[in-house]
């Protein structure tokens, strides 16, 4: 039964395309993403994997023929939620291949004496909630449990309630020290999200660090009103200011080196055309290598908006709803793999990861497999076939090499 | 069973807030609007009035007791729908005082000897289906049926499929000469949207013209792409054109004396907080008591705005949604208005309305109540209560003088 990892993606090809967008819009616990979770606990239940969710939502599959003890485990794995309208790989082509990986070490003989653990992370994305890889912060005590279930969907819905919804104690997520012992390894295979491996002409990477980044909300107040009755200049229009600040918000970035800032999600309030907004919400996503820079572009957009602001009789409040310090990964497991795949090239990635979280606990590592657009988070992002095997080749090969089993 | 305008409208008070941004949304055919639409039907009911929805979607009640032809009526009615986070008098106000004038005039021993028809219209604030006064227009004849039909809500479900799912038939929505027919003249009473009757000093005023008005939707273009591996220099982001259109939108209106510019609603799409938009939709409002102006400033906009996408290697496309020129309302129907309310002032608005839609095509006329706060289209509209009976009071006596019977 050694599946490839076009044939298993062909399976959940219409899950959750959004003709709207275009592409795929699967967020945490939709149906789509629900109806990928049965996928994904179908495949490792006919592979014979012991499969568990734990309290904070993350899906555990297990291949641990000789009974050993579950801690120090060898576990790879990825994510099946979306951004709104992403592609068909982020996330779920890690899944796939760690699906054919252990189907190609079974058609090898291989038999972990260690456990293999086969995971898949709730809302990596942050595309309901707002922060992204959530299941991995909680589960390595990287945000306060507390914060986390108070955090609310664009319908309202609470983080809290949706975990009640899907199976899970809202009072019991949050660090998990008995999971996260299990794991001795976590290794992440991705599309690459930029041009890198295009450029090297190779077909998998392996991934040396993730570039710092965070997530903050701008939330410009002013005085909503009527659209027709409202003189010009008795206005205090937050829309006016949010339009400056994401001008400003660029320009601001394009003047420092490396440094790159977003605004890819606005909200007015209450955003009819009629109406003069009373509140615009801005998410800003700020990365760069050096953590003190990115605070550094942030503090000075924040002056920027609060001038803006200030000139149209608007306020501006600036909150941090995640912030990640550059991430690199062990150095020690990067040589390994360099020894075990010798043609891959070493690659940065300016995307961030659940790898990222968790390589302040404990070793991981990432492999990216080569995406012929460049194109990230839209619908033209692509992995050919023989690409994505070569992928799972690789991933199958680190694990056997991980698992300590003599090539 | 004589009710007050107050005790009527406490009866909704509880249905459709929005606990998000206050206020109330009631967006047509959401659960709140059809509450709002039984609870009309019940009153109508209970007042002995023959009740129907005509094909596109507009209820009708009439009082019409010596089995008169039903033609050339004297109708009265609004809207039950809001803008998102509206407040509780925009529409409803309108419809109570028309079931308490009926209550005022049944008190005083009137029987009409010519038909008196309540009149609720669906979509006035365009707030679903982008098109405002989208019931009066279809039944007029001012927007064509099939791209009535086409028009889609933020959900991407087509006008034609909610009527459909609410008892009409999408093929048959459309100009409708009999109904039109059946109104000899429409008053509309609607809470006032500006200061007007404050600096009067007065509760009510008869309305004199609505400021021309429409809707426009400017498409910006660019690269979805993601946020982190995306170089500033390599972006083509439609967010950042997005921004410096909006403040351009201002900058034109706030040039030319009396205009009036407004972005309320923008969509980035995708819309994801880690993602590069590849397109932003910005809805635009524009209105000028000249429409030369009207499009003047709009050809303005147009023109500023493709110049700031080019610059960041972006397009941009612009439609008209609606267009409404400045509406006079009936001189001869005014001038009889005064003569029953001689100490109502004349007054103006920037607000559209239906009956400036049924203005073109039979004599109308509207009278304004007093609002204290200013506020329209938020949570902080008012009314007070001794204004509201005021209101009603005054359209019973205009009405009463409409039916030709003698005070």
């Amino acid at each position: 039964m050694a599946e490839t990892v076009p044939g298993l993606l062909r399976e959940i090809a219409t899950v959750g395309t959004d003709p709207t967008r275009g592409g795929y819009s699967r967020p945490v616990w939709s149906d789509a993403e629900l109806t990928l979770r049965e996928w994904f606990v179908d495949h490792a239940g006919r592979r014979g994997l012991d499969v568990e969710t734990d309290r904070n939502g993350i899906i555990w599959a297990w291949w641990n023929p000789t009974g050993a003890p579950l801690v120090d485990g060898v576990v790879t794995g990825s994510h099946l939620d979306s951004v709104p309208g992403g592609g068909a790989f982020d996330g779920p082509l890690g899944v796939a291949s760690a699906l054919a990986a252990v189907d190609r070490l079974r058609a090898r003989g291989v038999r972990p004496s260690r456990p293999l653990g086969l995971a898949v992370f709730p809302e990596e994305e942050g595309s309901r909630f707002g922060i992204a890889c959530l299941g991995s912060r909680l589960l390595a005590g990287s945000i306060a449990p507390e914060r986390a279930a108070a955090l609310t969907d664009p319908d309202g819905v609470s983080f809290a309630e949706a975990a009640a919804r899907h199976g899970l104690d809202p009072h019991h997520i949050g660090p998990d020290r008995q999971v996260l012992d299990r794991i001795g390894v976590f290794l992440e295979l991705h599309v690459e999200q930029g041009r890198g491996l295009i450029d090297l002409g190779r077909p998998v990477a392996i991934g040396t660090s993730i570039l710092g980044h965070g997530r903050w909300r701008l939330t410009v107040t002013g005085e909503g009103n009527h659209a027709g009755t409202t003189l010009m200049t008795d206005r205090h229009d937050p829309m006016v200011a949010a339009g400056a600040i994401i001008t400003a918000v660029r320009d601001v970035a394009a003047a420092v080196p490396d440094a790159r800032a977003t605004v890819g999600r606005v909200a007015p309030v209450p955003g009819g055309t009629n109406v003069i907004a009373s509140t615009v919400h801005i998410w800003l996503d700020v990365r760069h290598p050096s953590d003190a820079v990115t605070a550094d572009v942030v503090r000075t957009i924040h002056e920027r908006a609060q001038d803006i602001a200030a000139a149209e009789g608007c306020a501006v409040d600036l909150v941090e709803e995640s912030l990640s310090p550059t991430a690199h990964f062990d150095a020690a497991l990067r040589d390994r793999l360099s020894g075990v795949l010798p043609d891959a090239p070493l690659l940065a990635t300016g995307a961030g990861h659940d790898a990222g979280v968790l390589s302040t606990h404990l070793p991981t590592g990432m492999l990216f497999v080569r995406n012929p657009t460049g194109v990230s988070h839209a619908p033209g992002e692509h992995v050919e076939d023989v690409d994505a095997d070569a992928g799972a080749d690789a991933l199958a090969d680190a694990l056997r090499d991980l698992l300590g089993d003599p090539a």
